[in-house]
């Protein structure tokens, strides 16, 4: 009997039968997040009052792995755009394609399909709502850098005459509300709730559709939270207004993992899997209450070529990141704000409990007021050191990432399997 | 049903029913073979005649992943006698334990148990065979570098009364035929078949034990054979000779993965992944052809924080690799040899048939006759710039390992797991 469980686990095909088939899907995209993330944040997030070291969410949901490369034409290294592509559509296309194949050709999404069978569909994400990966599956462009085009055709396009996405969650006020054009203003014209505030959510009534765009452009950084969390809100806020009898299609994205990657920021990195970790874990609560619904987890490529260790030492020791109250990004700029010498010492020592280097106390003296960037170099330098961080690039690298999944069909990701498979499993789900 | 399906699988126990229990175990170990070295290997495979990137035995035989960290006396960051300990007891201990617990107390093995058992017992590796991963399966010392006590004991000790392992494939003659002792004229004494010549291997009459030396220390890189692999002659002869109606249980290592990951080598690390992945192939067809075997494949840890992409770009191109006819040590060494100027730059451009930069010109111009480790660094620059690969360390990171298995039982490996289930869950399936 297990023989045969297992045969068929690994033979599952990439459509699912009628009778299997999920109410809700819930796509959850790390961006970013390669293996040794969902690893470090095992090592951050251990509980140093018991001997062993605790399994994760990350852990318990783990299923497989997912390769990542492009279209040929942009070799092996995707970007967030391609990937995302091939996650919303399950085809490949050039690093930079908004829900277009090589040829610049429109391809429905998944999210697209979910609106046109009668689902509701929503966004959830901690990036501005117009980025890369929330853009290829609510429209199509031909490049992820015409963000004013993409927010527009938020509100423009139809599907079967209705919005695409019933919910939209996350940042972008600057594309959404500009000189030319005030899309807020048109979306709640349309009958769309509006917030501009994080702390309203909790307060929402579901049922109307929803557009809450919480900062300028990104969100800050999860470590600059009282709570150092907001995916989370997000992600409840989304369900709770998506939940219908049709069903939803929800995607969420932990959007920053990335961009503590690019920054080579190991401790936003860890901020950032912590608030996605929270996520996840209600998510899996709400699987395991709702289990018609189809939890699915994975990354778009991993970011930054992080390694947990590095200079020959046999040693990754994240722990020092809990004592930070705020994120690297906040430290140096409350550092290049103060006058230099004794004062900055001292407030470096504050916001960074730790013994510096001799080398570390003479880089530190000469940051001028205006070198936030030298600042955010040198702290995350002794973060680095401090923890036994390596990084190889500021961008993407192309090791496979890990797949995720709970629920109705999850069996159906198990194993190694392509980007473009796990949309094409997801798309047969719908109904 | 497919639910329920799923649900088991991700419920497994960590023990197997009788009715389940395999006859044979194959066990295979790739020291050093994080995830990275997985999906390079599939860019580097990739049959560039076809448009589609094809699926390696390595993605086929995908199941999960398992954490690798030692205990906690030693952090997170796992030496191989570690592991080795972990993954041969389901016990962890300290980095440089060898089959003994944290206490230093032994702890009896998976190939030790499966000798109690009445199955035949073998391993087949790369390195020496009294290295740490072989070494952590056949016996117990407090410290891996003990390497002629460990030896010794491969002769001096019983299970039962027998010799634990009836075959032993791999290098060592400089710790086996010592002035002190000659342990091989031991064996051969003792009934053991004796060769020190690979190539005799494949004549061997199953049935004797059997005990094959290639090498002083470690075998050749396997970018250096003729054929470009030798662990698939070693794993087929040792599987030849412990076929029995009783059952055997072989660890397979692909030791020198982790080697060219300490030397920051992906060339020679893309070669060794060859050779692993030629042996999963055979043993692929071997479980298909004896499904009451279980094939088992995992890494202690990962090496090198190897990167595929760096320093920003979105590049990573290991095809250069194919056009190297001998491994970059050898390349070195037949570079300082030579006379400097332009008979040397004739020569590194037939054996590195590409455009050297202006500065790398400059430094091999510079290499001396004696700087072989000078010349091995300048190969590897070379090629690193050439494929993109990044590096962090020279040791160890703690990024988690893939996990493969097929045959009898393979569904119990699904998913996530510690490197000490995996001991546990394979221990549960002996007699
Ligand atoms: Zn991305
Ligand atoms: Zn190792």
């Amino acid at each position: 009997m297990r023989k045969l469980l297992f045969a068929l686990a690994a033979l599952v095909p990439l459509t699912l039968h009628a009778a299997d088939k999920p109410k809700n899907i819930i796509y959850v995209i790390s961006d970013g997040m390669g293996p040794v993330y969902t690893t470090g944040y095992r090592y951050f997030a251990d509980d140093k009052s018991t001997p062993e070291i605790e399994k994760t969410v990350f852990d318990r949901l783990h299923v497989g792995s997912a390769s990542t490369y492009p279209a040929a034409v942009s070799g092996v290294v995707t970007d967030s755009a391609a990937a995302a592509t091939a996650l919303s559509t399950g085809v490949k296309s050039y690093n930079g394609a908004i829900g277009v194949d090589v040829d610049k050709k429109t391809v429905p999404t998944i999210l697209q399909m979910a609106k046109q069978k009668g689902m509701k569909t929503g966004v959830a994400v901690t990036s501005q709502v117009n980025h890369a990966t929330p853009a290829a599956f609510i429209t199509h462009n031909e490049s992820r850098k015409n963000y004013n085009e993409i927010a527009e055709s938020y509100f423009d396009q139809r599907i079967d005459g209705k919005f695409t996405a019933d919910v939209i969650l996350g940042g972008g006020t600057q594309y959404f509300q500009r000189e030319d054009r005030d899309l807020v203003g048109e979306f709640i014209g349309a009958g769309y709730e509006y917030l501009n505030n994080i702390n309203d959510l909790p307060a929402i009534q579901p049922g109307k559709p929803l557009l809450g765009l919480f900062a300028p452009v990104g969100l800050p950084w999860a470590l600059d939270y009282p709570q150092k969390k907001r995916l989370l809100s997000l992600t409840q806020a989304a369900v709770r207004n998506l939940e219908n009898d049709k069903g939803f299609f929800l995607l969420v994205e932990a959007s920053q993992v990335d961009w503590a990657g690019h920054a080579n920021d190991v401790a936003a990195a860890m901020g950032e899997m912590a608030d996605l970790a929270d996520t996840l874990e209600w998510l899996e609560a709400y699987v395991d209450n709702n289990p018609d619904t189809i939890l699915v987890v994975t990354a778009d490529h991993s970011t930054g070529g992080m390694s947990l260790a590095r200079e020959r030492a046999y040693i990754w020791k994240p722990d020092f990141i809990h004592k930070l109250e705020h994120s690297p990004a906040t430290i140096a700029q409350k550092l290049v704000f103060k006058p230099a010498g004794a004062q900055r010492e001292k407030l470096a020592k504050e916001l960074l409990p730790l013994e510096f280097e001799a080398e570390e106390l003479e880089a530190l003296k000469k940051l001028t007021a205006v070198d936030q960037q030298g600042a955010y170099s040198w702290v995350k330098s002794v973060i680095d050191r401090e923890t036994h961080t390596g990084w190889t690039t500021g961008g993407h690298t192309a090791v496979d990432v890990p797949v995720l999944a709970k629920g109705l069909g999850a069996e159906a990701f198990v194993g190694h399997q392509d980007n473009t498979e796990i949309a094409k499993k997801l798309i047969s789900a719908l109904p």
